[in-house]
């Protein structure tokens, strides 16, 4: 990812490891201030994991692995380590996934073997968010104008994206493309996140409240949109921020071509149907409270599922680092 | 409209005629506060419109009429009071109709004339948004959840309301009707003005970010949806509030009954179809500012338009002064 740090442009991930530690990008401060945070206790990195100043779940993922491997370093614990690392946010599965991988490798070769594998994962993540880039360069026109939503961006992946890396892809590729970026109410990662992300690297968009999205397709202001997920059941059905349902329905009625960018660490092979899976509920206060001014009576209650299911009928493809594939060729990653 | 005022509940519009001027709840300071202004010059009635401390179609029509009679009243010049009055928020149709009639009945008999003419209007709104209650809480069950968007309520119509007629009626009725209040961004009309209606009558409601509209609606939780209308044309397409015509969509997807309620006053007799309407595109920063705080990189545009067009084949009927009508009886309506 291409950003300004100090003043000048740099191309690096949006989290690394450092002497003893890792520094990533705060994503608390975006868009106002690129500030890196530095974290060397295992305290200091689970509180970023729990403040959301790292979020996006294979970005989570590689955090979490690496956290684990520099705490086997300092002689920590194995379990101790473990169990404080995936309670910090225990609804994920990448972190689960990266600290089993990572205690595998110690088990067999110690701390050296855990940190040679914590870095493996953070460059697989890296190479598949390139690859789904560069399949999913291909669905976009030169020119063409994509919708997206949410951020699933560099910021989210370490890397690349997964939705923002078909985008950025061809922006490097000179074929300058055009983002529509929903906001994503209630906190706006659109509007803080992706918007962030593409002014960095000057990739033309422009910002749109989330309920604009049936009036621009209509209008035929809008070639294709592109998602991200975080999980995708073994029937096709994709969990995603909330708000994704309501613009698949919306392409489908406009004509509008609607994919899912996903890393293979998204698919899930123990549920069956979207329908199987449990959609977290979030605090009120996030629609209610907006920069610390009450937007609603103070008895008025919010209901905020983060998350909403999209079934699989109405998503014309799958962009994956294996290619941008059907259902038919989406469901074969299963076996 | 019931609310609370310095500590009472009262009854009453939220605009109504007083010794020399016109008193109105201040919208601009709601939810927080209910401040009752007084106006009492044309400039400070001009400066209530144009602030939108005053807003809602047929709520700037009854103002208007009314502002133009007690200028007539202290003998200002008739010309002057129409061209100062219209220019403050030149789009509306309902503020140029109400002034004509007033302007009509000065010139047969005098300010006494025009200024129970400008009552008329009032009279004649609530009594209209009166009976659109009426006959749309039949359409609610018992307990029924409506969907809203945007405040189509008391406040935007002096009293009553137009999509919120039905839902304040049937609850009344002893319904115990229960509200899904979409919180309408950029400006959060829902949040602000249509949850503080339903809290001061203590109608059970829940906020939501516009965007779980779909998740909602396809989970059951929806038995249907009523919003109201900026200008409804000739072959019933409708145009209002952005994002109405994604609910449209997503109603009609999940077999969710899609309303649209409205005021004689809004039929639009010389547009042929929505698509002869030009939409109203509001300043970027409404998207971009919250609260005094940037959502998003300066560098990043946002596009935001105030309105979409919801063709008539999405609606399921039109709640009007007259009825429930399909769209065949509505086209009557224009005869």
């Amino acid at each position: 990812m291409r950003f300004t740090l100090d003043g000048r442009m740099v191309d690096r991930p949006c989290l690394w490891p450092v002497e003893g530690g890792i520094e990533h990008i705060d994503q608390r401060k975006l868009p106002g201030s690129t500030i890196i945070e530095r974290s060397k206790t295992l305290k200091e990195q689970l509180e970023a994991i729990r403040t959301l100043s790292v979020r996006g779940a294979p970005a989570l993922g590689v955090f979490a692995g690496l956290s684990f491997a520099f705490g086997l370093e300092r002689g920590s614990d194995p379990n101790d380590l473990k169990l404080a690392i995936l309670s910090a946010r225990p609804t994920a599965v990448d972190p689960r996934n990266a600290v089993c991988e990572v205690e595998d490798a110690f088990l067999i070769s110690g701390p050296k073997g855990a940190m040679s594998k914590a870095l493996e994962i953070m460059e697989r993540t890296i190479s598949q968010c390139r690859q789904i880039g560069e399949h999913g360069a291909r669905l976009v026109p030169d020119g063409g104008r994509v919708m997206t939503h949410c951020n699933a961006g560099a910021l989210a992946t370490v890397d690349w994206g997964t939705a923002l890396a078909p985008i950025r892809m061809k922006a490097r590729q000179g074929g300058d493309p055009f983002v529509w970026v929903s906001e994503t109410r209630p906190l706006l990662q659109g509007s803080r996140l992706t918007a962030w992300e593409l002014a960095q690297e000057r990739i033309r968009h422009s910002l749109i409240v989330d309920s604009s999205s049936g009036h621009l397709m209509s209008q035929g202001l809008v070639d294709l949109v592109i998602v991200g997920a975080d999980r995708v059941a073994r029937n096709g059905d994709v969990v995603n921020k909330i708000g994704t349902y309501d613009k698949a329905v919306l392409a489908r009625e406009n004509n509008v071509p609607f994919y899912v960018a996903l890393p293979l660490s998204t698919l899930d092979a123990d549920t069956a149907t979207g329908a199987d899976i449990v959609l977290e509920e979030r605090p009120a206060e996030e629609i209610t409270d907006m920069n610390g001014m009450a937007t609603a009576p103070e008895i008025s209650p919010a209901f905020n599922p983060a998350f909403d299911m999209t079934p699989h009928r109405y998503i014309t493809g799958y962009v994956t680092p294996r290619g941008v594939l059907d259902r038919e060729g989406l469901l074969e990653l299963f076996h």
